[in-house]
């Protein structure tokens, strides 16, 4: 599963599942009324098509009927006079495989199936659910669910959603798709009740046995009526092709939100239950993330943020990047709170520049210092005069990026607090005429926000973010987004060279393949020489230079120094000679069955930071490609960074920059910086290495790749390379 | 300002601010009308207490008028015929200096000001606050402010308050008190508004000119109506009596919750400029606050939902300690997300015990997989005999110790979302009957919930959080208080001895000085002695045996190697020599005007973790004990653990676990397990020695002390001790 570049990627059309021109619901009975409380999803589902005014055709299947709800009934699919494009199916989960087969059978191209008890559940289930994936991969034949609410097409009118759809539905740009039903619902909610951030789509996507995630993505990123695109994911079913939808989602200037869960253990547990999603390492989900510019949140209200604001289109059109917030409140404390959350989420709260300074202290008052953050003080709620010149001097100040404003503006709040709608007003006026960028923020998180300041203030591009951790997390994630996108622009397309595949023994692989392997790639390796005698070894050396390494070789011995088969800083031929015959006696005595096939002659490196470098197989991703630096660092720390091939230099250089131990690389304590520039060569190398061996390859090591000071390069010493 | 045991601090009696029989308010006017939207702050207060009911004589002074608002009104405060408790000013703030002054000479004993203006502004405005400071210290007269929104006693009916006190007050166990005015009500309408938590008292402290967090905190401690002290701060102002005071809180168990900005460094600027506050190193306080038991929130959502689980009774009875948490969610995606967020938040979600399993497997119905988290999916919402069947299951797990259930329960939410009060009715009866704590939560952040889940609910003991995040960080917060009181109930009083104060002449201490302190206070090093010639240190060294070191000794030079003053590994007389030879003319060359006292002679110490042990003077709080791991993880990661002395054996040992590279003394890298019983009690030696030689302890360094392997020790082998 290597991840595809965007050309090799076919799509299939969702169209026949996302904005069917007729549907079918099994599943919906004239009985609808005889249980309280119980109304059958079939009969809602044809509720909601009516109530939404769906355009299309619908017809229920009932044997009992020949009409449910105005809806003409058939006794089967095949008694259906004319093609349908999609099945409803509200039935129990053991019906389902033989229901949706005969669907394909009589000519329809889609399903929705909202039943449990799959792929989430015991044998039973898993089989079921290999049976819509057979469907689906072999015939083409789309699904949603099964273990899902269904889809809800705002634009198209068309809801096959198994849940009541609130009255007051906003139609908008963002199209939400959610794993969870009961999530799915609640985002949108909150996206429409206290935000009042309309959606184009409702996607419960469920199990994902016959439509993925991905493939949703890239329907809504095509779509006309949707500029954002908002996900709760637990696990990814073609995460090959998530970096190419992102890139396309990128490219079309469509934000791709996600929260991902299941970064713990525990919580891969939940999701194995809850739908049986195989989770992904959360480091490596990271990586891939970071790389496709998915803007990547870590809650529910910090996705309702990014949504609010990345959905916000006057505000994205004034935003020009950077990472420095003009902060603006009458709350003292709240100007602490926010420095606080800004120094964590990584946002900078900068000095105004003198003539700003001096400007606000002329203009506006005597009281406090006039600096950012900018506390106007219980003196901004007396005097009128002040918050508006307050404003405009963080709006003219050329060491902003953002200017944030701390409203009070929840709803419902007591009368004394109502001057959040004074303050709204004149950031409505000013805002109008600003070039720059302008959020609002509330204190404390969540709830309904008041109308009254909401509206007007969406509408002129301001838009209203949820308390200082929130809000500062979100504009984080803007400037990163804003950074991705202008990373990608500065890169030449395809700027990886395309490897040809490369075949290999399997095995772990003998130490001059691996290193001639690194060679052609371009990774520089300490010269060596495989020998079979003292002499040969002898000679090698001088031909080398002392001093040397010696090294057993054999395919079965991965940890030679366990077995006494290492000698190092060999300084003379005689020294050599001595420790070879010592190095095949230990090895001999040590590992008596071991078949050895000579003994590596390797020029000592010099000093230098130690890097361990690898590439690892993620049963979701594929190949990665790690950075670590040598010692306590990656064996206590865990500290590694992770990237997913094919890597540009600029992504390598990130990833280097990332280890919480950079310091080390940059000339801390006193070392010369060490030559990053050739270390990230090598790691770009190392990722192409990796497309090129592709699924054969199980596991990588260069451990340690010496990394020399600045200029002068980096060298592999030591390889460990096993294929399947 | 070392931190004072209990019995050597006095407290000031806070009643005639908090609870004053008589108040004289200045700044009240009988114009007040003639301001549209201005009332005068004095008639605002005036307002408030009537409204409030106050008990208490109340008097305006005001020299045009004789009753202001049906006050008795005078010309000035000498003019009062009866002594006055209080006075309140709401005047500009260069009259408040003149008129504390003279309140003073006329008996008043406390005083409230509400101008801004002091402290927090320039030289004029530090000049005001210096005298008030002044005031406060020297004549005992007490203050609320400058630059605050006063004090409002619910139980005792004082509002001396400048804000507006919205109808429908709520009282309650809850203390708060904020150095933000801004945020003292804030907070407040979110405790009273969105969860329905009661207050005793709201003070907003401003500058803390004249009394300080800790004086409010013993106050509140020590009054009958309040149970728990909530508390927004940006820096203590006697940071000396802050352990006392949370001592005090935990032996009669009210807990003492803190919001504390100002972490960051630009979020110090702000709080420099808010009110004159000094912040502290987050690490500090941090260190101060968990050996304190002081519960310790991040954010204003954080603080709600904590003093909301701490102030619920019935709830706090039930709670018996531990971190493992059950999970109920109708949603599996939720599911998902409360085990990311309690992973995060190091709470543990275990799976069920076999009994129970099996039980929920034959009970409830064939649905899924019955472990922890428990999803009941939609069944749970169709069938009302699953949701009780399930969370009985639950409460009855001998592996749970708090129950969480997810419950929609956000005020409005549509008509859809309502059968979150059909579970609420279920929660009532189920935990009125259970043994084991219950809390519900929304699944996302904030704004009012439904009062008829919401109250019903609290009265039953079962408290309403807000999302995944913040209620699994509170239920965290919740486990560390129990284990703090576990742990004070487990500690011997006064386990720590206390050492007399040591007197030691100014400077860098000889090393043989240094040593000889270590040694007094149990701390080993490595023997040594001091020698002023080559033969001299021959012979010292066979005494010592041999290898030994040689390092210079002087008191002007603190880098001995940068000098070439080191010599190590010297395994003979001859080498002894010769080294001593070289070292002297090494440093004559390199540092020809130090003054030379000698050369230490020290037995070298063998293999084992090299870790840094010191004492840093914190601005704010005094003398703190820190231990590293040597070399990287301190010098490039910054991994130190901070402690407060004096400190006990388990506190030292928790400092050590704490270390991120703890791995690196627990037996990482096939390394044998470190002595960390013995690394713990140089600790604990430390942090005696650090309160024995007080304020006049600049600074100290153990650099490096080798912890050896388990039961073999540690010992000191350099030291750098300085002192003022």
């Amino acid at each position: 599963m290597n991840a595809k570049s965007q050309s090799d990627i076919s799509w299939r059309d969702l169209s026949p599942l996302m904005n069917p021109r007729s549907v079918a619901v099994i599943g919906a009975s004239q009985r609808a009324d005889a249980l309280p409380n119980r109304e059958p999803r079939g009969n809602r589902v044809i509720r909601n098509l009516k109530n939404f005014g769906y355009p299309g055709r619908i017809v229920a299947i009932n044997p009992k009927y020949t009409e449910v709800m105005d809806c003409p009934c058939y006794p089967e699919l095949g008694a259906i006079p004319e093609p349908v494009d999609c099945v409803v199916l509200a039935v129990p989960n053991r019906h389902v495989p033989g229901l949706l087969e005969s669907a394909a059978d009589a000519g329809v191209r889609a399903a929705v199936v909202f039943a449990a008890g799959f792929g989430e559940t015991g044998a039973e289930g898993k089989e079921r659910q290999g049976r819509l994936e057979a469907l689906s991969r072999e015939r083409g034949f789309l699904i949603c669910g099964p273990n899902c609410y269904g889809v809800l097409n705002v634009y198209g009118k068309a809801p096959l959603f198994a849940s009541t759809i609130p009255a007051g539905f906003l139609p908008g740009p963002v199209a939400l798709v959610s794993q969870s039903g009961g999530l799915s619902t609640t985002i949108a909610n909150a996206l429409m009740l206290n935000r009042r951030v309309g959606l184009s789509h409702i996607v419960s996507c469920g199990n994902q046995s016959g439509a993925s995630f991905e493939e949703y993505f890239n329907y809504f990123v095509e779509d006309k009526n949707t500029r954002v695109v908002a996900a709760f994911v637990e696990g990814f079913k073609q995460p090959d092709k998530l970096l190419a939808v992102a890139k396309k989602a990128a490219a079309l200037n469509k934000p791709l939100i996600i929260l991902k869960g299941g970064r713990s253990e525990v919580s891969k547990r939940a999701a194995a239950t809850h739908s049986g999603s195989l989770a992904g390492a959360a480091e490596v989900v990271d990586a891939a993330f970071r790389q496709g510019g998915i803007v990547a949140v870590r809650s529910l209200n910090e996705l309702i943020d990014a949504v609010s604001v990345f959905s916000c289109e006057t505000f994205i059109e004034r935003y020009t990047g950077g990472r420095r917030i003009g902060v603006l409140s009458g709350s003292g404390g709240e100007c602490t709170l926010v420095s606080d959350a800004a120094a964590g989420a990584g946002l900078e709260v900068p000095e105004l520049t003198e003539a700003t300074k001096s400007q606000l202290q002329a203009t506006v008052a005597d009281f406090g210092n006039m600096n950012n953050p900018l506390d106007g003080t219980g003196a901004m709620y007396d005097d009128d005069k002040i918050f508006p010149r307050l404003l405009q001097g963080l709006i003219d100040d050329a060491n902003i990026d953002v200017v944030t404003i701390n409203l009070e503006a929840n709803d419902p709040r007591p009368k004394e607090l109502k001057s959040g709608n004074r303050f709204s007003a004149i950031i409505e006026k000013v805002a109008a005429a600003s070039p720059k960028p302008i959020v609002c923020f509330s204190s404390i998180v969540g709830g309904p926000v008041d109308p009254d300041i909401l509206l007007p203030l969406r509408a002129i591009g301001v838009p209203l973010m949820e308390g200082a951790e929130c809000a500062t997390a979100t504009i984080r994630s803007l400037a990163e987004y804003y950074e991705f996108k202008k990373s990608q622009s500065a890169e030449t397309r395809d700027s990886t060279p395309q490897d040809t595949a490369i075949k290999l023994p399997s095995g772990i692989l003998p130490a001059q393949t691996a290193f001639g392997l690194f060679e052609k790639f371009g990774i520089p390796v300490a010269p060596s020489a495989l020998v079979r005698s003292a002499d040969e070894a002898a000679t090698a050396a001088e031909r080398i230079g002392f001093p040397v390494a010696l090294k057993i070789e054999s395919a079965v011995i991965a940890h030679k120094s366990d077995v006494g088969g290492v000698a190092l800083k060999l300084g003379s031929a005689n020294e050599v000679r001595d420790a070879y015959a010592r190095i095949l006696s230990e090895v001999g005595r040590r590992a008596p069955n071991a078949k050895i096939d000579g003994v590596v002659v390797q020029c000592m490196a010099g000093e230098g930071v130690e890097m361990i470098l690898g590439i690892k197989r993620d049963p979701m991703f594929g190949p990665t490609v790690l950075c670590g630096l040598g010692g306590i660092l990656v064996e206590v720390l865990k500290d590694v960074a992770i990237g997913m091939p094919p890597l540009t230099q600029t992504q390598a250089l990130d990833m280097i920059k990332r280890l919480r131990g950079f310091a080390i690389l940059d000339g801390a304590r006193g070392k010369p910086a060490a030559d990053i520039d050739a270390l990230a060569d090598a790691i770009v190398a190392l990722s192409r290495l990796a497309l090129a061996l592709g699924d054969d390859l199980l596991g990588l090591d260069i451990n340690p790749l010496i990394v020399y000071p600045k200029l002068q390069g980096v060298v592999a010493v030591d390889a460990l390379v096993q294929m399947r």
